[in-house]
């Protein structure tokens, strides 16, 4: 399935802000075509005062890049647009440019399912620096808020550890794609199973449900409702037992139970949607065991984050099998977006002359982006665990002794033994424009993660002040970027 | 524009939760297919502890219904689901059942842009109870965020006064349509533009830009980046001005103003994006005025909300005229999702028989849901200015003495005077599956918006505490739902 294609009807060239046109204009008008650039994208903080962060949305952001052109209609949509005078915003001759354009850049990215740090480039995007500018709003929509989700959806999983995790946040989603690209990224995060069809469809996600509310009142009686919906599908029986009382529910889903099972089916499940849900489903086990439905599940919905499940489970030995989450995962309520940025790192005048280094300045020290061109190198120590990450300028050769710096704080700095295992993560995406990257299915995407949520120490994986993983510069890139601050301040 | 068909380039027929096929099979399978249903999709509370809430997405979910059957391959894949089992959850019969629908229900609606409140029926659906349920979930994902966002936009409008507002959110927003519905609905709550070139095509709303701090960086010094784009584009020139020192930014903003003042255009404004905005932005007015750019806008972005906004202008004196406003509305940070359901008001085995009228009980009052089938009545004071709502029963016929009675405090109820002026809100947009509702225009809707949030008390529209507009059950209904409830109870 490509998304831009199978998905949306319409080109999504256009998806970007005005200025990348405006700026890109501003290159072509002035005799600029030829600059070149390198822009890295990135995060400053982890979402939800965590301690890590996995990468998503690259299958997305890979269609959206494939499929980048301007039609017809796109470029007549731009000709129509006015400045302050009345008069066009864009000569004729930039219109003809955008017509022929082809994207050319060279991008880095690392792979979706990656647990990542701050200041780590997740895409790295290399080539004309007009084509970087038009691409940077789409990749960051794309990347910020799959990201988002799949580590919420993480986080999700390791308060939920073995029981199955089912995301069901359509109706509070933000708007269509906006639950399905959650869907996506929930299941790649860690949910088993999603109750949105279409995304089920789409992406080839397993879908789960059975009943509402609604069900149970369109009949006479609550037990009838059950007894219809077991005539109809006594292979997929999880009856809502909530509608007027749950421990008379519970009885009712029993009872419907116990002809189930004369029929040689089974109780699949009962499902807590309101009140006390430690209590009632330690009585509903108790009434469900008692009646000889030992393997038939308990789900629990309403309003379920990482730090409920965890108290549920951990504190109130709530017997609750199967996680349904809604809200607070596809709306990411606690944190509905990722600050994800994307700055030049530097510049060049045409491809034949030297990268001249760039940064933006800011008063917060954390704001101050990164120079070079940047790769990022995982260490590892000998039993496969990972020992560090260091952000380096990959045109630049490395010193044999190894020093990481982080660059919120110099003090904090660490020396990577020698010959220590490791990996880049950034992987060719795209050169010249064209794809060169074997794209995973989503079930190895999904796989990546649990696997790579294996490879860190649990204290960065802990809700409540988590370890912070040593991410730094490499000393040589430390020392461009100190150089550059300097001389910034020294001109003003 | 017809967003599924333009937007979407597959059919959306499969956005709903699983569970609504289960259920629809549910009724096939059992010779419930006759049954009907009215259902009423609202919400509990304002969003933001406001006092108002503004109604959108419904063009958005005309489009949706309009295109509402399923091709062979959407039920090719409903066909391949199963069950517990591993046998297939759906009887062929009901593929094929599937394969000839034809969407029938009648549904009113609350016009776009409609000021609405607490438990009123914004999505009012009557007809086969089976197609009921497979809309719930697209009703309530489109309706949920479009009225959330519009009511952020509304809100940031009346921080905002006569000032102009920017959307600038795609970058954080949640996904593709995330941003693009977004942006929709932040025009009609009370922006003017928005930044994504594409929702200004799609939409036909004004887009804005100018340039990226990237921009300045591109280029050996900032006064040579604002010279290169005010060559480009002298009818486009907003300067951002805070890539090294504000200050100097402005300066150089006002050397190149010079020189397209010279050549007889504008400079048009500045952009402050980071620091302290009212101090900023008052030396930047004093610096500006000084020049002769009096009528040069300063425009500020980085973090807004509508508390800030006003904060900014009503205690520090900010001198600021645009405001641009990205992750806090598009993402509505601070309360990314509407609670909105949708509940069943009464039930019926074929459309010969009598309404049986129906509610969900809850431990909390307020989640009791109301039953019948439900209208809204607006009451205006004789200076046109709104009095009060009412939600009955729209098949008995009312008293001549009308009172309203608040369903979560009986002692809060209203008389109504004779001869009240009023309105009904919910009108007719489909009648048997058939569209019967002009769609306005987008701008017809935003005005609509200003219009309506004119007719009401400034109590209202306060941040803090708002005033609570009365809204209440008709007696006869209210009376209705207490029985509803009692015998609810008594069963138990």
């Amino acid at each position: 399935m490509n998304i831009t294609k199978d998905l949306y009807g319409t080109s999504l060239s256009l998806l970007t802000d005005l200025y990348q046109f405006t700026m890109a204009y501003g290159y072509w008008k002035t005799g600029h075509l030829n600059k070149e650039g390198v822009f890295h994208a990135y995060f400053r903080k982890h979402p939800f005062k965590g301690g890590f962060t996995v990468a998503c949305g690259l299958d997305y952001l890979i269609d959206f890049l494939q499929n980048l052109k301007f039609s017809a209609d796109e470029v007549a949509y731009l000709a129509s647009l006015n400045g302050s005078d009345g008069k066009p915003l864009f000569e004729e001759g930039f219109i003809d440019y955008l017509r022929d354009f082809k994207f050319s850049c060279d991008i880095e990215a690392v792979a979706e399912g990656t647990v990542v740090f701050p200041n780590e480039p997740l895409v790295r995007v290399k080539g004309p620096i007009l084509e970087c500018m038009l691409i940077e709003t789409p990749i960051l929509n794309i990347i910020n808020f799959q990201s988002l989700i799949a580590t919420k959806a993480a986080r999700l999983r390791l308060s939920a550890k073995d029981d199955q995790l089912l995301e069901f946040g359509l109706r509070r989603a933000q708007g269509i794609d906006g639950s399905l690209a959650a869907s996506r990224a929930s299941y790649i995060g860690g949910c088993d199973a999603t109750s949105n069809v279409l995304a089920g469809k789409l992406f080839g996600i397993p879908v789960k449900g059975t009943h509402a509310h609604s069900w149970v009142m369109s009949f006479d009686s609550e037990l009838s409702a059950f007894e219809t919906y077991a005539e109809a599908m006594p292979n997929n029986c999880v009856f809502l037992v909530d509608t007027y009382d749950t421990i008379q529910g519970v009885a009712h889903a029993i009872e419907v139970g116990k002809k189930l099972k004369a029929q040689g089916h089974e109780l699949n499940g009962i499902r807590l949607d309101s009140g006390d849900l430690a209590y009632l489903s330690i009585q509903a086990r108790e009434m469900l065991d008692h009646a000889g439905f030992e393997s038939t599940a308990i789900v629990a919905s309403n309003d379920l984050d990482e730090y409920l499940i965890a108290n549920l489970k951990n504190e109130q030995n709530a017997q609750i099998n199967i996680w349904g989450v809604g809200t607070k995962l596809a709306a990411s309520f606690d944190q509905p977006a990722l600050g994800g940025v994307y700055k030049i790192g530097a510049v060049k005048e045409n491809k034949d002359s030297h990268w001249k280094y760039k940064i933006k300045l800011s008063e917060q020290l954390i704001k101050v982006s990164n120079p070079g061109i940047q790769q990022v190198r995982r260490y590892y120590y000998p039993d496969g665990q990972c020992m560090a990450d260091m952000i380096f300028d990959e045109i630049e050769e490395l010193p044999t002794k190894i020093k990481v710096i982080d660059p919120s704080d110099s003090f904090r700095n660490k020396r990577i033994p020698d010959y220590t295992e490791y990996e880049d993560l950034l992987q060719p995406i795209f050169k010249k424009g064209d794809l060169v990257y074997k794209r995973p299915e989503i079930k190895e995407i999904k796989e990546r993660v649990a696997q790579q949520m294996s490879l860190f120490h649990s204290g960065i994986k802990r809700f409540s002040n988590p370890h912070i993983y040593p991410v730094g510069l490499e000393e040589s890139l430390y020392d461009k970027k100190s150089a550059l601050i300097l001389m910034h301040k020294n001109e003003e």
